[in-house]
């Protein structure tokens, strides 16, 4: 039997399907697992004091000693960002390409424990071997540099997997994207490619990011009389580059502001990603000897987050830089989901200090559409698809493209984090599941919050705590303080006096109440005073506070 | 001197400017107020547990005597929402469109004070007087029916307030807006024009709602084997309307589903403002006797209301209707910002059960893009421009819009809620502040959630609460119980039973040292828990809960 000579491979991946970010999967065949990226993601609204989410590795620990390596595909935090955590468990040498290794050491520094991490820079064309693995990182665009789509053969077969890319024949930095090598992988037979969805419901093509050189170069020209800020995602270097380009270009010197941002700007410049002209970048102290129309500052804050540079100029509290009448402020971003609010805030605080915002058409995608999507498939023409790097509606609007180009819908997987995939020869199908989730790290604790703890907080948000506090002697029950009333988070305590009385009122009954009962469990008393308070302050307020009973014994 | 012969008008935004909603402003002169629009906004996410926010009406309550009546200019929750609560402090009469009425009276009817409300029903072209005011009526299109723009004349002139509108030539229901009656209003003279800002920011003119008719045509032909569900927007008639008008045409059934739908389906249908054949509309439970292709469903939740119908349907929480498979979801909307993360989860819902989603180019706007603006500033031609409805970013592109059209930036005004712009015939300014800023509504509470108790939810959804309690002998500070530590959303207690224990220990630590002091406070006592406790807890855990140290006297 063929299936048997070969075995099969499974693909596990343990995040990133079911929202943007934290992009982790593991290949599994025979004796060897390789890990494809190690993101993390961003809490949801409904997980108030989460920090991050990183990905549940449970799988991986439990075959610790077959994990053979982690292979990078880019340097985003939605690829890069777990890796601090996760190889304090799992110890495993990185590969990946320059830049990203560059950022990924910065990370490890930073987590102390760069020194105890094997890594090992990764050349595109460059093919190395992780036990049955051999995987060839090629070259892509994104808006990273650097990034890669990986070429991970094992004897089950060849998959493809893209991580985040576009086709960008002119990039602004380095080579287009290896359509020749993608063809010629695909040529020798590819069992699954697995594509980046996340413009999957974007018709067309998404443009070149080095057509924004001429956007940059009219806004400049347009604005000649205002100091221009260019707020921008700080990985985006190349987006960087063309505004220096543009500020070298127009006479203007060049401020790089926000933590971020500097870092980035920093390591890109180590290492030769980004070109700037002799005496153009300026300390931001020496912004004062320059009139402001011969000046640019670019700034972290395009997704509105509120302690970034750009947030605290607009609200008046960015030590060094006042937003002026005569500012343009231009946002080369578009808000990705979830922060359109965080936007508008800025916007408008920005607006109200008559400052002109640019935010149309300063932007270009770092996603594939439609048209990039079918491209790849028919360079690579895989036995199987499976959509990766999305919410179901854009893994599901990959699918339809997939359909449209004659795929089988039996031939196409709509993967859940934590299913096993298994591809053999002749078969292909999800045949078992792994545990998969999102661990939350909230401060220094990693995954001590949970479900209940963010339940509680959910419940305080929403309407607030009501303690109720008493003290009984151990042996006679007699109530020797309390029961007293504090509350948090639910009325204005000083305007709500008589409320609060009444309602310590209600608990006194109810604790006598419970007290005179034949047998006297003190869970009986928290639960009568509950009750009971509960219903009266939902008659009186319609709210349904936490009521929280302590019962102290002396 | 011709100014104090005719007075000088105040207009005075109540809300309305910092961000979409509660729209309220006052007009003040001589002897007579008059109100236009009482709406309510919706609380923005740092507002944990308050439903909604009203405005603050203290001015109104200063002058009540003068207070002549309510104008609403149409019936969307940001123009009548807070009626109900106003009308209980102000008694003044409303006047209203046919529709609007209606739908004021329901509102009213439920807050049980429609008999105590005087009401008029106002037709477009009447004139109405009240006090020194005279106010017309005058017909625009919205995406509700019977909107209206307010000709509001005193003896300092008149002003045109528009309302929420748009230019629709052809809408699906009624007149086009009255272009003719605004010219001619604008040939006598106008002072100030009071011009939706919503879509300021957009370039063109604003699509006809009646070209959305081939828009359902087509999708109805092409999916003519599934079964189809709309969800928009209840208050949207026109767009029920066009849904009914292809489900007739293709020979659908219509189910309406979720309670506002059915509200508004239902006044509307007895006001005589939609058509519907007989025997198209059908009862939910009647919907089991049709094969799914020969249904469509008109359902709330278009902007991923948590609890609105398709919401429902899209977890499996809905009674009567299932997604399955085949099904076609049409979102003939588009999110509100702030809504995006929400729409965007039932998205991903109905997209993981396998069914088509369609959402792109299924919804026109209801508001004035840049083109018809500059129509109606060309009709009106106000000797100022008072940008309305919008964010600062809105108000700032109307401005630049009237800036392009000639007006000096002097004869535009950019006002904040509780501006008072007094407008005489020689003079123009800013000239005082009164009260204005939102009331918060949490259940049967108006007001008594204030900034104190947002503050301590916001703390208590971040970081939890540590609570600390003990009891201490009256006169001689002996420790009679405790200290004891309860927390709630800090940590999973089972999980974290060690630090809970330390921190015990540290509780009593400072409990003991203060208690040895020479002078002991119990305010002193608390104090020092909190400090060490949090200390302690900020060095183990990176987190600062709430800490509430409770003492009890016995």
């Amino acid at each position: 039997m063929k299936q048997t000579e070969t075995g099969t491979l499974k693909i596990i991946p343990l995040g990133g399907l079911e929202s943007i970010g934290m992009n982790i999967t593991a290949f599994d065949y025979g004796e060897s697992i390789i890990v494809v990226d190690c993101g993390l993601a961003f809490p949801e609204d409904d997980m108030p004091g989460v920090d991050l989410l990183i990905p549940d590795i449970t799988y991986l620990k439990n075959n610790i000693s077959r994990v053979k390596g982690f292979v990078i595909t880019h340097g985003h935090e939605d690829h890069i960002g777990a890796l601090p955590y996760v190889l304090k468990e799992i110890k495993a040498p990185v590969y990946a390409t320059r830049l990203t290794m560059g950022l990924i050491e910065h990370k490890l520094e930073e987590a102390e424990i760069l020194t105890s991490v094997r890594r090992k820079t990764v050349s595109f064309g460059q093919i190395i071997t992780l036990g049955d693995f051999r995987v060839e990182f090629i070259k892509t665009n994104h808006s990273i540099q650097d990034a890669a789509a990986l070429a991970i053969t094992c004897p089950a077969g060849t998959v493809v997997h893209t991580g985040d890319f576009k086709v960008d024949y002119t990039p602004v930095f380095g080579d287009a994207i290896d359509l020749q090598r993608l063809a010629e992988i695909g040529r020798k037979g590819v069992l699954a490619l697995m594509c980046d969805s996340t413009n999957a419901e974007r018709p067309g093509f998404t443009m070149s990011e080095r057509t924004l050189q001429r956007t940059f170069d009219n806004l400049f020209a347009e604005n000649e009389h205002s100091r221009i800020l260019v707020a921008t995602f700080a990985s985006n270097v190349d987006r960087v580059q063309q505004v220096i380009n543009s500020a070298y270009r127009y006479g203007r010197k060049v401020v790089v502001e926000g933590r971020s941002m500097v870092n980035f700007i920093t390591i890109a410049s180590e290492l030769g990603y980004l070109d700037v002209p002799d005496n153009t970048l300026i300390d931001i102290n020496l912004m004062k000897n320059y009139p402001p129309e011969k000046m640019v500052v670019v700034t972290t804050g395009s997704q509105g987050e509120a302690m970034a540079a750009l947030s605290r100029m607009a609200n008046d509290t960015h030590r060094k830089i006042r937003i002026e009448h005569n500012d343009v402020i231009i946002f080369s971003s578009n808000p990705i989901p979830g922060n359109e609010k965080a936007v508008s805030k800025v916007i408008n605080d920005l607006s109200a200090k008559g400052a002109k915002v640019i935010f149309q058409d300063v932007h270009v995608s770092g996603h594939a559409r439609q048209e990039e999507i079918k491209l790849i498939y028919s360079l690579i023409r895989p036995k199987y698809a499976v959509p990766v790097h999305g919410e179901p509606r854009h893994l599901a609007a990959q699918a339809n493209i997939a359909a449209q180009l004659g795929y089988d819908r039996d031939h196409i997987f709509l993967l859940s984090s934590g299913d096993v995939l298994e591809l053999g020869a002749d078969s292909a199908g999800v045949t078992g599941r792994v545990p998969a989730g999102a661990v939350m790290v909230d401060g220094l604790g990693v995954g001590d919050v949970g479900n209940v703890v963010i339940r509680d907080r959910q419940h305080l948000a929403e309407e607030g705590i009501i303690i109720v506090v008493l003290t009984l002697e151990k042996a006679s029950y007699e109530v020797l303080a309390g029961p007293e009333i504090i509350s948090r988070g639910f009325v204005y305590v000083k305007e709500s006096v008589d409320l609060l009385e009444e309602a310590a009122g209600v608990a006194r009954e109810a604790l006598y109440e419970a007290l005179s009962r034949k047998t006297i469990d003190w869970n009986g008393i928290k639960s009568l005073i509950r009750e009971d308070l509960g219903s009266f302050v939902l008659k009186k307020t319609g709210r349904r506070p936490m009521i929280l009973p302590i019962i102290m014994e002396a």
